[in-house]
């Protein structure tokens, strides 16, 4: 059967050139392409399918919120002002858009590219590349479609086959939209579709955070804690997790900027406490408290169950002056050198051995692929290793990933693929890639008389669907 | 001629998918796949070859001992009791041996799958995979031929057709098997197998290994020194040297946590000595003396001509709780970043040039193989590089050196292969594997027009037979 | 069409051996192979030009400058001496070439190599490998043809199909020879020839630089302005970038050891200035004086327009001994891990955001490519990435480059090819590989269907060509 071949996706994308590569990968693919999506961690938002309201115009969906986008566009001297970003409604989205697609050869090459090309072929149904030639095609389709019923949040969710899809949520978030979910009628095949919180604790345990000792506050109020007393803090932090547990929770997740932990004796943390509550604190103290909060974070999963995740190794906000006059998010976060053996070592030291412990170790340093995690996740118990993250979520990373992480941790010590975005648009694509990219490592496994075919498509079901379920308790 | 397909073992296996390449790797391959092993590096036992006793059983064998089994084994929940670790003598090693078969599908896309599946059909004639159902099979089949005069140490020396095999040995050792089977009447070919010791002064050099002090003291004792000043100490290490080289030895090796090399003033070093040996060294002190002792092994190499092989850049017996129950070697040791460029200097100002004296690195960061190996290999004359090391001894972490490498240090500033392993029976597996990349390395070169087939053929018996017997002086 | 075979080079060098692939790839590059050579970073000598004088014997024009050449030599034992390293007038320079003949087998799979193949067939005719056999015939071939017209300098600057040549040239140089290019009659199709300088403050700048205080009053005395004091240095500064801009220099180039910058008080500044002058300065002195100038040197960036280029990473002159005898640029200098995130941060909060100015980064640190330099420059507008330098200038280097950049900065911000050399018969070879393997890439993203072949070609000749023009704004 000759392959599909269409203007915007390939049926064979990706897959390499190679003939007998390509048919062994191919068909690994087929016997997944199938499978249910979990996306157990990502930055959708639960109030879309609480509301279910149509989403926005093609600008406003696809540029404006993507730091994917617009960072490349930024790059090349196009001015936020000019992208309206940060601008609550649009001005003049059309203009926007049209700027977006006569830029849209910068994104040649990355992943950015493929996963818009297949958004806007197999939702919108276009088929001739963006560029300032079809801008105004694309705006007026894709607005149109947008009007329509099988574009609503939930309908796509369907569409997508989402079987669990996790948001990423504060401590102080009430998770209305949540419950609006899970107490709706709302169902698909029957069933209350899972929209899972991950309960993400930065505002409240990152003394950089803005407003960090109002958001402690915030949270001793919303639990009745004392949350001023280091005690009563962590019995905030505890009834906080609660709560999210009782929503479907089962992970959290931490954006600290190294992967640093600690293990202080019970006096000496409650007096670093008190520096960072106070105002005290240099920035020692702070990287200390967060060291230590790991540490407490980690503790307090091995009571409840709760699957932690840091995500460590961004230096948040590079651009000052971007910063000063656009805030966070703003496509200028860069990674840095990350250590995980000595800086894991006090929390595993406590908590290492833990059957009832799992720590997915995320990076942005892909010196430690080979180096530290393979070799950590090939020995502690408790280790997980996840997907390749933000900036190496492309198809060379995801190989990166495999070539340097299996011969030490195997596939086993891994956990199958997060999709992390905020665009929800592009979750199957994402998908997709990572399905494709992990046929094509077994491909050559196969091919190499490595592992045979069987093997591999058992590993290949695992690494889409199974391994996901299993690590995050889903 | 068809390749001869196998139910474990392919005959084209790890060869590129890519037919072209395929056939000239083929083709290289089967020039070489014949030639003798040379195993200038491990960790075997002179012993089993001055006794010549049958090796135990299954798990015995190939379990208890290899950390690379049952670090993965112990990644995946499995304790280590369960496995029967650092048990003298086992008390259910069909229990042991089944838990490693129903795992064995962890092992899928590790270097540790290929070595055991080569053993098992080339040594055993098993041709099924192991897994629960075929556990017994393999421990009866297995058990069965570890009784028979085959399997003996001395007979599989021969059957792996081994040139040289070098263990490693503290300068503690009485080297009496060594000497044993130096002047017993075991010949191969007419002539006594060489069968070397490798010169470990870590626990005499090293104040953190156990028993340092002592260790010291014993030296002195040994030697008849004074091993308790610092020019006594330096002697009994010149004379153990002897006593060593006497018995064929040819090399050094030194397994410090880091690559750093010092030059101090006579006075100064005697003085840390001094701490070193009172216990009032803090861990300044300790790797400041580790420092200075690599400088003085360099030194003494220039004088007597054992080739130095430092493996720094294990963070060891990271996991605290599994030490403290289990003791050394339990697959907890963890890399971490290494530097050369600084941490070396002191010790090329004095010899870097010396015309005697070879300084073979390794490394478990393969940042360093492009950055700083491959440079400093590629200019200073004593400095040679090791293969791919521990974790990174697989199919592709041998492409990532070779890639890495080349382009700056070529072929003849490396020296071939080491299989660095305490698992007698993977040893023919392990040069197979190398052999295959070095064969897939070249083939690439030579289908992309950048060598001709005749020089690649002779770069392939370099790199399999001639490079390891010219750098370690065999 | 088959391909044509010769003897040292082949038409489909370097292309990949998969049938496919290589089509799509010689398709490329037959479209941009023709395109004219721009080298905008280099260190070859304007003198040559002007005086168009013969290039000497084959061992002082091929052996003797290239750094390449001589550090494998030399790490393989032969001396310094015995090659007539940094000997003004060769006693025997056929001893050299043979010497460098018969060990040419160390090239293997080295750039050097490939590069010297070519020369060896395209602009000498020599078709048989070379090797102690061959090697008088070289010594004799070439050494005929250097004596006749066809290969003085303009005549190969022609033939090269060269549009621009930049040299790098220290503030204190004349540019005598430029100026006599520039003023004199040598047209090349009716136009003057671009050989442009490039402003390399490093010994004026860089404390450590041998004679720096002499240099700075020198730099002091040529611009008739008091460069002991602070303010007057930066004059001084400024009127000599101006004096280069006007024989045509678009660009400044930093041979710093790290990338740091830093933003003092006009006073601070003024300090640290005073204390370097007056050897008072300690090592950290001297870095943030350094750290100062790079930061001074964007600041009349935006002003002047001049394009900088940091070249950050080397531990320079890492072998004492042969520092002591023979001097600088000895093939000694070692990469060192590099740091761009923290260091340029004081630089890009001042300047990250000007339209008017373009920093074009380098590293010898590999790492930095995913990590570091794609994420910054898939961000900032004033940041563009070079191609891979000096020892990752490599067909594998080049694909690593492009394997960890383009999924996070895309193509556009990277800057073409610089072919950095003093080995000016190198050059055509030089950017055909990089033109050859930026249509291997290419090509795989063609094949596996993530970009359509018009836009792949649409790339290339863009790599090739035309994103070199615009980044240093020739």
């Amino acid at each position: 059967m000759p392959a599909r071949a269409m203007n915007l996706i390939h049926d064979d994308r990706l897959f390499p050139a190679n003939e007998a590569l390509r048919d062994i990968a191919r068909r690994l693919y087929n016997e997944i392409r199938e499978l249910p999506l979990i996306s157990p961690h990502g930055h959708t938002q639960a109030a879309w399918f609480a509301k279910n309201e149509a989403f926005p115009d093609p600008a406003k969906l696809l540029v404006q919120p993507d730091h994917y986008v617009f960072r490349m566009l930024y790059s090349q001297g196009i001015s936020l002002d000019d992208l309206e970003i940060g601008v609550e409604k649009m001005k003049d989205p059309r203009r926007v858009w049209r700027i977006f697609a006569e830029n849209y050869y910068l994104f040649r090459g990355t992943p950015t590219r493929m996963w818009l090309d297949y958004a806007f072929q197999e939702l919108f149904g276009l088929e001739e590349r963006l560029s300032a030639a079809t801008a105004d095609l694309y705006f007026d389709v894709i607005s149109e479609r947008l009007r329509t019923p099988e574009f609503r949040p939930r309908a796509l969710y369907e569409r997508f086959r989402l079987e669990v899809l996790a948001t990423t949520d504060s401590p102080l978030d009430t998770l209305e939209d949540h419950k609006a979910v899970r107490e709706g009628d709302w169902k698909v095949r029957g069933v209350t579709p899972r929209i899972l919180p991950t309960f993400r604790p930065d505002p409240v345990v990152d003394p950089e955070y803005a407003g960090f000792q109002e958001n402690v506050a915030k949270l001793g109020q919303m639990t009745g804690e004392d949350a001023t007393t280091w005690d009563g803090y962590l019995r905030a932090l505890r009834r906080t997790r609660e709560r999210f547990k009782a929503l479907g929770c089962t992970a959290t997740d931490h954006g600290h900027p190294t992967a640093r932990t600690a293990d202080l004796e019970r006096a000496e943390a409650a007096r670093v406490f008190e520096k960072v509550m106070t105002k005290r604190a240099d920035a020692a103290d702070e990287e200390l408290f967060r060291a230590q909060m790991l540490t407490e974070m980690a503790r307090m999963s091995v009571e409840d169950g709760l699957v932690m995740q840091p995500h460590p190794g961004a230096f948040r906000n590079h651009n000052r002056q971007i910063y000063e006059q656009y805030g966070r998010d703003m496509g200028a976060d860069i990674p840095m050198p990350t250590d995980y053996v000595t800086a894991l070592r006090p929390l595993l030291d406590l908590f290492g051995n833990e059957k009832n412990y799992t720590l997915i170790l995320f990076t942005l340093d892909e010196t430690t692929y080979s180096r530290e995690l393979a070799p950590l996740a090939g020995h502690y118990p408790c280790l997980r290793l996840g997907p390749p993250w933000w900036f190496h979520d492309s198809p060379e990373g995801m190989l990166r990933f495999r070539e340097q992480v299996t011969e030490t941790a195997g596939f086993y010590n891994t956990v199958g693929f997060n999709d992390d975005t905020r665009a929800f648009l592009s979750i199957p694509a994402r998908h997709d890639v990572a399905r494709r990219m992990d046929c094509v490592w077994l491909a050559r496994l196969v091919a190499e008389h490595r592992l045979e075919e069987d093997e591999a498509l058992e590993v290949a079901r695992d690494l889409a669907y199974n391994l996901v379920r299993k690590a995050y308790k889903l």
